[in-house]
């Protein structure tokens, strides 16, 4: 399994951009294999952290050049966000507890 | 370069909880070579996310067995966490933007 961490800090969130992130997210599950896709925010909002996971490397490529999406990362970069970081990775072992 | 991602929904998180994760975090980059080490939270706090990067696998495996880091994973088990996921991810490529 893959998964992408992506870290961002915020630019300008405009209304386009809550509607673009649940668009984004849609596509990822539909039409390109998304496993599962959480989003989480570092202290008072300095950082946005978002970890999606995908069957293989391939899925992670299609979803990259997806058009709606690139069209949406110029918006992110013109606008949405001051600098970010996406780092693709490998999940070479899991552990899991349950109370 | 190697990360470990940790999703935990908490538990009871005492007083001992907050001294534990900044003893953790010290002992990361102090002893282990930790690299970077970011937390961030979803939503109303249902789930924390932190992310740790280490230079290689071998890192890892030397803080995840160090005693203090071993007694501190029982008390989270016992205590501090509901349940938790540990996935341990190689980094295969990495992309950043600056506006």
């Amino acid at each position: 399994m893959y998964a992408v961490i992506f870290r961002a800090k915020p630019g300008i969130q405009d209304s386009e951009y809550g509607r673009t992130v649940t668009r984004m997210r849609e596509l990822a599950f539909e039409k390109y294999g998304c496993l599962d896709f959480i989003s989480a925010t570092e202290g008072e909002g300095e950082q946005e952290v978002t970890i999606s996971y995908w069957p293989n490397a391939q899925a992670i490529s299609a979803w990259k050049s997806d058009a709606e999406h690139t069209l949406a990362q110029e918006t992110g970069r013109a606008k949405w966000y001051d600098s970010y970081i996406v780092q693709v990775v490998e999940i070479k072992r899991e552990y899991k507890f349950n109370s």
